[in-house]
């Protein structure tokens, strides 16, 4: 068992500026960062990113969706193992949620380029950083955007043409900002794509989730992911007057969406720990004072590591559904919007992680990821391994989202040994 | 008992014409309109009632606030008797809604100017139209604006510094629009006021509710109003990761909002037809799909026909909000934003109504109004009259509001004759 690149303080102290530097784009007073997909300081993030690569060497492109990948062809004509996350961000969101993985996957491709640059080793493949357009799904839905057409599971046209509630489509933010390429850089040279291949893929991530926080371990190896039904809902009721109307004759179309929103919650306590449900996004029309509104718009979340109980709490939803359109004198449209079942991760990904780790001596378990990742996606295309350390009591999607600097730097010494068994072949079955 | 002006096909005819031709401005596919305070449609309903009251001889002004006045000085220095309503409407509002009241006005009270220029008699008070702003409170709030100024229930300064979601202050939408005055009309003549003196003041709106069409009659006189309780809430929590974050490390502020909407329904369910509650507006912030809510606006009213159950209400639904912000984990911050207890309408204008439905052979009866009403804030400093025309279905806020023909026209014909009285010293005690 070798060490390519051994732990390094000097290494760690160059991560932990950049990070603060990262951090600066966007930053929210609270201490989080506010860059949602395709706005300026998106833009900036990317620019940033651009920059650092190119000083080191990488060639920097991106593809006719925004992914911006940084690519260094130490090889040629070799596949590409690629690592990365996306520096989109939440509204008011936190610092490390997906900045962290392309911060310590440039870092981690960075060591390696120079290891094998003073060592006159030639790895098998080359390296790649990838930053994933709108993984947050936020401003544009749906989230893993990027990721989701790279590997097919989105069209390219249908992500082309989404806009925001402001009428802006992807590709004119992305315009923009400069973020937009005229090929896939990767895939066949004869259909758009760069005639580059994608060997496997590795992520790291904050937890999101507080299963290694409250172990007190740095490192999580993620096997599987949770399963998720996503949701646009449509209460249809008709608009009234909220003084004169009598309360029998109300279709209140926000007293429905309401009672959705408590029996969506109610649903979660019925089943513990293994169904999580939410919702975040609620929009009334008319929204006046004096109106009983006529339509409600929201949007439903519900995650379970089980499919099966995901399908029954889908049932039960329904029908709680069906009780609501009577009570509440309103219809309702449901259509899902975004699902996924629950899947494992390859297990010789989640092998190599484990393999590494013990050589490194870091402690880890297994965790599943409850939050969907752009790894979700890339996984159903090529090996890949998925990484998680540590969030101080799994706060996310917030400003005061935190991970400590060890676990930080901890998570690149990790990502790196393993990139670079992955450049050696470590995932690549023999022919 | 003398009829100043008998009802007459022809000015039924030219009644009907105008109203289909304001009900253009700003019309909405399925019949209603969309002239929210301050907007370009709601300057076009003005520029066309000042339009048609100046070919009749009326002099139109405005004051600081945006009340648009059509006076007809017939008694040189005698105060005025004002008629009116107003133009601006929710959106998607009915066409009936103020509209139909400030038509009735203008009509009743040319057909008077006629009256009295062909009969050669003088009237002891001055006619005049008025055009409130703002009625509707839902660009603006609160709503009754600029009759709550007018009266002194709001001050003149927080009327004009008030701002719409965008930012846009009263003033400057009046500005824009061309109808803002520099001196108030109204008042002594040294502090800003045109040195004229209201007397009294009568209104004629669709009821929105179904009192009169249950009932089949096509007047209702107004005796009394219902009390509200208006507040603005915030329920406050903590952003998080819907996915990730367990249930129970959850500050859900729209689970919060969501529990408040449905604990007022339910209160209102509690009381029976005693008591109306509803939420019109709710906002999430920052409603992105992917993010638990950390804090929701919303906007509650309570109504009722007595101020008792009004205060039983109040105090019940904050017993609600304490035991919500524990089993949602959020904080409830609960103001006023506008209350007004119940109050009776003055005997003598009700009894005046009365007489002239009689003389007239229309058939009435008494009702209360539920909803606010520009007159709700005149009868505090003058005598006043309220009727109502039927709202068929009590259709209201909406575009399917809808009032008959033969009951507009007999609305027009009783306002004529009551305003007559009026101007005769009706509801003026002899000195």
């Amino acid at each position: 068992m070798t060490i390519h690149v051994p732990s390094d303080p000097a290494a760690d102290a160059r991560l932990l500026a950049d990070f603060a530097a990262l951090s600066q784009i966007g930053a929210t007073p609270a201490g989080g960062v506010e860059r949602q997909a395709g706005t300026a300081e998106d833009g900036q993030a990317r620019a940033w990113l651009t920059g650092w690569l190119t000083e080191r060497g990488f060639a920097v492109s991106c593809d006719r969706i925004g992914n911006q990948f940084g690519l260094l062809e130490l090889v040629p004509g070799a596949p590409y193992v690629l690592a990365g996350s996306h520096l989109d961000s939440q509204p008011r969101g936190g610092r490390f949620d997906g900045a962290y993985g392309v911060l310590a996957a440039a870092h981690a491709a960075d060591r390696l380029r120079r290891h094998y640059q003073e060592s006159g080793d030639t790895p098998r493949f080359n390296p790649g950083v990838v930053n994933w357009f709108n993984e947050e799904g936020c401003r544009f839905k749906p989230s893993m955007m990027g990721s989701g057409v790279f590997t097919g599971a989105l069209s390219l046209d249908t992500a082309r043409e989404t806009a925001d509630t402001a009428g802006t489509t992807t590709v004119d933010a992305l315009a923009r900002i400069g973020g937009l390429g005229d090929t896939d850089v990767f895939g066949t040279a004869d259909a758009n794509g760069g005639g580059r291949q994608v060997n496997s893929y590795a992520e790291i991530h904050i937890e999101q989730g507080r299963e290694l926080d409250k172990a007190g371990l740095p490192l999580g190896l993620v096997d599987a992911t949770w399963a998720a039904n996503k949701y646009e809902i449509s209460v249809l009721g008709a608009q009234a007057h909220t003084g004169a109307t009598a309360m029998a004759d109300r279709q209140d179309a926000l007293y429905g969406a309401a009672l959705a929103v408590v029996a969506a919650r109610e649903l979660a306590e019925r089943f513990g720990d293994q169904l999580h449900t939410s919702c975040g996004q609620l929009t009334v029309y008319p929204n006046s004072p004096v109106v009983v509104a006529r339509e409600v718009h929201l949007h439903l979340d519900l995650r379970s590591p089980s499919d099966e109980l995901l399908a029954e709490a889908d049932d039960l939803l329904r029908q709680q559904f069906a009780e609501i359109e009577v009570k509440a004198d309103v219809r309702i449209e449901r259509r899902f919007a975004h699902t996924w079942l629950g899947q494992a991760y390859p297990p010789a990904g989640v092998a190599l992680a484990a393999a590494v780790a013990a050589d490194l001596e870091v402690a880890s378990m297994r965790v599943k990821t409850r939050a969907g990742h752009d790894s979700t996606n890339m996984k159903n295309i090529v090996p890949t391994v998925m990484l998680f350390i540590p969030s101080v009591d799994g706060i996310s999607h917030a400003e005061a989202e935190f991970t400590r600097d060890e676990d930080l730097c901890t998570g690149v010494d990790v990502l790196t040994e393993t990139l670079a068994r992955m450049l050696e072949g470590a995932l690549t079955p023999e022919t």
